[in-house]
C-alpha cells in the first residue's frame, strides 16, 4: 500500500479507495533522464521511520505538484521542485513522446495529472488555453499558477490570469513568478530573489507562497487578480524609472550641442575664417557634458523644493501633489544617476586633456611663438591666476567625489544596509553640498569673464552661464527653506499640523501623527 | 466575556451571536477613500468557497490588527498590512473625523478597536501614552506592538516600550518595526528589509514575526524587553562605526597639513622670499591626501597583527582583547574605505597635474631657460630617472587597482556571496600585499631624497619620510608573525590549543574546538 | 509540575514521571558568564501567563536544542540560538571544565545533552567522530547536524555527513550550516545569508530549515546526503569560477609582452643600438592591458556566438553543448570582468602618460630641436590628424563607460534588481555595442599604419592588429546571425522548434513551450 500511494502522489492521500488509481496507472510513464544535471536519487525514503521516536508521526510523503506543459519551462520548473523535495507529475498531450524530462518525474495525460494533485502550474502559451475550458470540471477546486507571459503589452484585452479565470471559474488561479526565466529556474539562480503572486483566494496564494519560499523565493502578495495584467507586464519593462531622466538628459544634451557648436564652431568660422570643426569632438562634448551633468543634478532637488513650498502654501501635507510632481519625485534617483554617467564622462574627457594633439600643437606653437618674439617674461606667473585655477580644479573634484559617494549609497545593497537617518543625510545634506560645491565650480569657471564684452557672441550667453541658473535658483530656495521661521513651519505641516484645521482635531492629530 | 473578547478579534470568524456587534457597529464607520492608490477591493471572498474540494474547510477570514494612530505611519502600516491580506481595524479619539484612512479599514473609538483584535500597533508619540494606561482592562492579553522612536537620545529615563509596559502591565509588549519609515511602508519597499523585535513574551513575538514576514521584511529577534532602548536608538544612528575612522583622518589631515604648510610654504617665504601659497590648493593636498591614504591603510592592518601578538604573549586565544583593541577591530572595514577615498582623491589630483596653470607655466619657463642660456643638452636624458619614475607610478596605479578591488569586496552584496576563504584570501593576503605596493611607491617617492641634506628643511623630515613609518612596522611585525615557528604557533593557539593548560583539557578542546 | 518541566525545558516534556530528572540533575552544571555579551536574561516567562486570554493554550517554553562540542564554533552558535530564543543544552566530555560557555546555556555530559533534546548540532572534528558511534542507541531518531569542514579537499574517502550516518545509522543526518564561520555567528552577521541544507529525511531538514530561518538564514535544499560532500567543498572554494578568465588573462599577457618586448625594445636595441628598456614599465604594460583587456571582452561573446551556429547548424536547441563551450559559457562574467580590470588599468596608465619622465624629456627636446633648426612651422597642424585623435580618444572614453556600465549591471544587487528583459538588453545589446566601440578605438589607432612597410618591423603585425582579429570575427558572426532569415530561424529553433521533429509532435510542442 505505501509504494502505491507513494506513486500516486499526496492528491491521492485524500482519496478513499483503490479504484481511481486503476484508470491512472495507465497513464503513468516513468520519464528518461533529462539531459540536466539532476541531483535527485531514489533513496529518499529510509530514514522517514527511523524518526518516530522524534515524536512525530509517519513521515508525510512529499507534496505531488502537477505541471502542464513540457516546454523549456515545465522541464526547469519541474527540475527545481525535485530539487526542492516534491514529487511532480506533468500533463501532457502525448505523455508518450513529450521528450525528456527531469529525472523523477511522471508525465499523464492532462487529465489523470490534474486529478493526482492540487496545485497546477499552467506553462502552456495563453494561445492554447482553450483546452482548458473542456478540463473544467477536473480542474474545479485547484489552484491553477498561471506562469503565462506575453510578447508585447496590451496584446490581448484582458490579462491571461483573468482569461483563465473566465475559462476555470471553479479553480482558484493565481497569477505569478512569471518574472522567472527558464534560464535562472535551471541553474537554480532563485535564492532571494523576489517574485509577485496576485490572485483573488487568499488560501490559494498561501499555498503557493509556501511553495514559492521553499524554493528560496522571497514572495510579495499585489494583491487580487486585478492586479495580474501589472503583473504580466513586469518582464516586458525596460527601465520604465529610466525613460524620463533619459529623455530630459537627451533633449538637454541636443540643445546645448547645437547652442555651442553655433557658438564656437560656426562663429569662428563666420567670423574668423577658421575651421576648428575637430573641437566637436573633445572640446565641446566636455563642454556640454558638464553643463547637462549640472542641470541634471539640480533637476534632482528642484521637485523636493517645490513640494515644502508648496506644504507650506497649502498648509497641510494632507492633499496630494500634482501628478508631475510626483512622477518627477519618483525618478530623482535615476535622475541623478545620469548626472552622474555626465560628470564621470567629464572627468575622463578632462584627464585626456593633455595627451591630446591639437593641445599639444597649441601648447607647443605658443612656446615657439614668444621665443621667437624675444619677449622677456614670456609668461608672466600670475598668482591670482593660479589660485583662481586650482580652486577651479578642487572644487570640480570634490564635487566629483561625492557624486561618486552618492552615486554608491544608492547602490540597492550599500542603501539597504543605512539606517533612515543615515540616508536621508546622505542624500538630502550631501546632495546639497555636492549641488552648491558643483554650482561653485560652475561660477569660478567663469569669473573673470562675466563682464567682457567678448564673452557674448552674437549677443548670446555662454553655455556655463545658462547652466547656472536652475541650481543657482534650487540653491537660494532650499536656502530660504532653511531660515528657521519657514523650517520651524514646515516641520510642524510635516508631522501633520494642519493651518486650517478646526480646533479639536489639533488634539487629536497631535495624539495620532507618528 | 473575557473568552469571547478574545475570539472576537482576529476575524470575529468564531462570534457566536450577534450581541456583541451591537456595541461594536455602532462604532464602525467605513473610511472614505484615501489620498494613496490602494488596490485591494472587496471582491476577496467568493472563490473560498470553491476550494472546498481541496480538502481544506471553509477557507478563514483575514485575520484583523488593529492600529491605534490615525497618523502617517498608522495610515501607511494599515494600507501595507491590507495590501497583505490583514484585515485591519483604527483605534482613533474621534472615529468620526479622523480623515483620510486606506479603503477597506474601519475606525472606532479605541476601547472598540482594542476589544476587537488581539495584535495592536501603538503609532502614537510617547507624549500621549498615558490613555493607555485607563484602557488597561481593555488591553488585558493583547500584544502591542510599540513602533515609537524618540528625536533624540536619551530624551527619557526609560525606554518607550518599558514605559508601555509598565503603563499596561497586563499586555505582552513587544518592541520592533521602528526602523521602517512611513514612506518605505506606502511606497511597499519592505521586502528583504531586516527589522529587529524584542520582547519579554516569546509568543508575542512569534505572532508579531509572522505579520512581519508577510510583509516580506526579515525579522531579528533581539530578546527580551530590556533590548528595547537599543532599539529606539537604531534609527538615531549617524554612522557609529564610522566615527573613529573618520576621526582619525581628520585628525592626520589636519596634522599633516600644517606640518607640511610650515614645511614647504612658509618656509618657501621665510627663507627664500617666494609667495608660493597657490601651492595649497592642489600640491599640498596632493602630498596629504596619500600620507593619510596610507597611514589608514596600515592602521587597517595593525589592529590584526596586535591581536596576534597578544596571543602568543598569552599563550591562547580564551581571554578577551583589551576594550580599545576590540573597538579598532570592528572599525577596520571603514577605515580601510576612509583610506580609499582618500586615494581615490590623490589619483584624481595626480592627473590633473598636467592641465595646471602653474605647472604648464613652470614647464614653458624651464624650456625658455634653457634655450635662452644656449645649453647643448637642455635636458639631458636620465635612464636610471626614467626607470626611477615609471617605477613609481607603476606601483602607485597597481596600488590604487587593488585598492579598488578592496574596496568592491566589502561591498555588502559582493562580500556575501564569496566563501568564507575567498573573503579571507581578498581581505588579508591582498590586502597586505596593496599594502607592500603602497609603502614600496613611497620609498620609491624619496629613493634618492633620503641622504641629501636639503630634505631636511629646518630639520624637519619630510611628510612622506613620516607617513612611512607606521607601515613599514607593520609589514615588519606581518612578516616576523609569517615565520615557520611563530605562523605553527599561532595556527595552533588559533585552533584552541592553551599554553597553560593542564593535560587532560588539551583533549577536550581538541575533542571541541571546531 | 509544569512549572518543574519547564525549566528542564522541551525534552523533558516528553518524559512521564519525575524520576529521570534525578539523574538528570546531577549532570546540570549552570554556565559561568561568559566573555561574550550576551543579552539574554532570566525575565522570559512572567508574561506567557498573562497571555491566556489571548486564546492561545499556556504558552510553549522555547524549544531546546544540543550542542556537541564547546569549542569556538559550539559556542559562538549556542549564543547565536539562545539570542533567537532557544533554549541550548551543551555536551560535553567534562562538562564541569569546559570554560566559558554563553550565559543561559546548560553543559551536560554528550549522553545525558543528547536525550534532553531532539536536534543536534554536532561540532566536532571529523576526527573525534568516533565516539558517537557508542552512543548510537542515545542518539536513535535524533536529528543530527554536521556542521564540519575538512581543511583539504578530498581528504577523506566519504564525506563528513556520510560517515557520520554510517557510524549513527538510527539518526537522520543534515549536513549544513557548514558555511556559517564563528565569527558571523559571534557578531550576528546573518541575516539573508544563504545556507545549504541536505541530508536523506525531509522531516529533519524541515525541522533544521525552521531553525535556520529563525536564525535569519536563507536555507536552500540541496537533496540528499549524498551532495554533502558538495556542501563540505563549498567552504573550501577559492574562485573556482574565476580560474579559467584568469588563466586566459595571464597567458595572453605573458604572450603580448613577451611579444612587444621582442618587437619594440629589443628590436631598437639590435638594430638602432637604442636603449629603450624604460619602456616597460609604461608604455609596452599600456599596450599590453587594452590588447588583453579587448581579445577578453571578445572572448565573452563568441561562446554564445558559437552556440547560436550550433543551434542553427543542428535545428533543435535540445541538445547538449559541448563540455568546453558549456563551461566557457559558464563562466563569462568573470572573463568580462577581468577584461574591465584590464580596461581600468589601461585608462589610469594613459591618464598619467603627459607627467611621465621620458614623456616630458622628449616633448622638450622636441620643441628645443625645431627651434634650434628654425623651422618656420615648427609644427604643421594638420586637421585631419586631431580629428583622427580626438575620434580615438573619443571612442576610447565611450567604450570604457560602457565598460563600466557593464561591471556595474553585474554587481548582485544591482543586476538582481533589473527584469529579465533589462538584463538581457544590458549584457546583451549594450555588450555588443560595447564591443563594437572598443574594436573602433583599436581600428582607429592603426588607421594610417596598415599600409606603412615601417610598421612590420622584422616581418611581424604589431600588437593591435593581432588583437582586432578575434574581435572582428565575433562582430561579423553576430552581425550574420542578425539577418533577417538567420534571426528568424534561430527565434523560432529557441522556441522550441525542431527542424526534424515529426509531424505530430509540432502541435505538441506549440502547445508545451512556454
Amino acid at each position: 500500500m505505501k509504494r502505491v500511494s507513494s506513486v500516486l502522489g499526496p492528491g491521492c492521500r485524500r482519496r478513499p479507495g483503490g479504484r481511481p488509481e486503476v484508470g491512472f496507472r495507465t497513464d503513468v510513464v516513468q520519464c528518461v533522464s533529462m539531459t540536466l544535471t539532476t541531483t535527485i536519487s531514489e533513496e529518499m525514503k529510509p530514514e522517514s521511520v527511523l524518526l518516530h521516536p522524534l515524536g512525530i508521526a509517519v513521515a508525510p510523503e512529499p507534496e505531488l505538484l502537477c505541471i502542464f506543459g513540457t516546454g523549456d519551462l515545465g522541464r526547469s520548473l519541474g527540475l527545481r521542485l525535485l530539487q526542492s523535495g516534491y514529487r511532480v507529475v506533468y500533463g501532457s498531450r502525448r505523455p508518450h513522446s513529450c521528450g525528456p524530462l527531469p529525472q523523477g518525474a511522471q508525465v499523464m495525460s492532462h487529465a489523470a495529472a490534474a486529478q493526482s494533485a492540487g496545485l497546477i502550474f499552467i506553462c502552456v502559451h495563453r494561445e492554447h488555453y482553450e483546452f482548458l475550458e473542456t478540463m473544467a470540471p477536473q480542474l474545479e477546486g485547484k489552484v491553477l499558477v498561471d506562469l503565462s507571459n506575453n510578447l508585447k503589452k496590451d496584446m490581448y484585452p484582458e490579462a491571461n490570469a483573468a482569461y483563465l479565470q473566465r475559462l476555470v471559474p471553479g479553480a482558484a488561479v493565481v497569477k505569478g513568478l512569471n518574472t522567472l526565466s527558464a534560464w535562472a529556474l535551471q541553474n537554480g539562480l532563485l535564492a532571494g530573489k523576489q517574485v509577485y503572486l496576485c490572485g483573488n483566494s487568499a488560501e490559494a496564494k498561501q499555498a503557493v507562497a509556501e511553495m514559492a519560499t521553499k524554493l528560496g523565493l522571497t514572495v510579495l502578495d499585489r494583491g487580487t487578480l486585478s492586479a495580474a495584467r501589472e503583473l504580466e507586464d513586469f518582464p516586458l519593462q525596460l527601465f520604465p524609472e529610466w525613460r524620463l531622466p533619459l529623455r530630459v538628459a537627451v533633449g538637454l544634451t541636443a540643445f546645448f550641442f547645437f547652442y555651442l557648436l553655433i557658438r564656437d564652431v560656426i562663429y569662428a568660422y563666420a567670423e574668423q575664417g577658421k575651421d576648428i570643426s575637430f573641437r566637436i569632438m573633445v572640446s565641446l562634448a566636455n563642454k556640454v557634458f558638464p553643463i547637462v551633468s549640472l542641470i541634471m543634478l539640480s533637476l534632482c532637488y528642484l521637485p523636493g523644493v517645490i513640494a515644502a513650498f508648496l506644504q507650506l502654501y497649502r498648509g497641510t501635507k494632507y492633499r496630494r501633489f500634482p501628478d508631475w510632481l510626483d512622477r518627477w519625485m519618483l525618478c530623482r534617483k535615476q535622475m541623478g544617476l545620469v548626472a552622474l554617467g555626465f560628470a564621470f564622462l567629464h572627468a575622463i574627457y578632462t584627464f585626456i586633456i593633455p595627451i591630446r594633439y591639437a593641445v599639444r600643437h597649441k601648447f607647443i606653437s605658443r612656446v615657439v611663438d614668444e621665443m621667437k618674439n624675444n619677449k622677456t617674461t614670456p609668461f608672466y606667473f600670475d598668482n591670482i591666476e593660479a589660485w583662481g585655477t586650482d580652486s577651479f580644479y578642487v572644487l570640480g573634484i570634490l564635487g566629483f567625489f561625492l557624486y561618486v559617494l552618492l552615486g554608491l549609497t544608492s547602490l540597492p545593497s550599500v542603501g539597504g544596509s543605512l539606517s533612515w537617518r543615515e540616508f536621508s543625510f546622505i542624500q538630502s545634506k550631501l546632495g546639497h553640498l555636492t549641488l552648491s560645491i558643483c554650482t561653485t565650480h560652475g561660477y569660478i569657471y567663469g569669473w573673470n569673464k562675466f563682464l567682457r564684452p567678448s564673452t557674448y557672441k552674437w549677443y548670446t550667453p555662454p553655455g556655463y552661464m545658462l547652466c547656472l541658473i536652475v541650481p543657482s535658483v534650487v540653491l537660494v530656495l532650499k536656502m530660504l527653506l532653511l531660515l528657521p521661521c519657514v523650517d520651524r513651519t514646515l516641520a510642524r505641516i510635516r508631522q501633520g499640523w494642519e493651518r486650517t484645521q478646526p480646533r479639536e482635531d489639533v488634539d487629536e492629530s497631535k495624539a495620532a501623527n507618528l
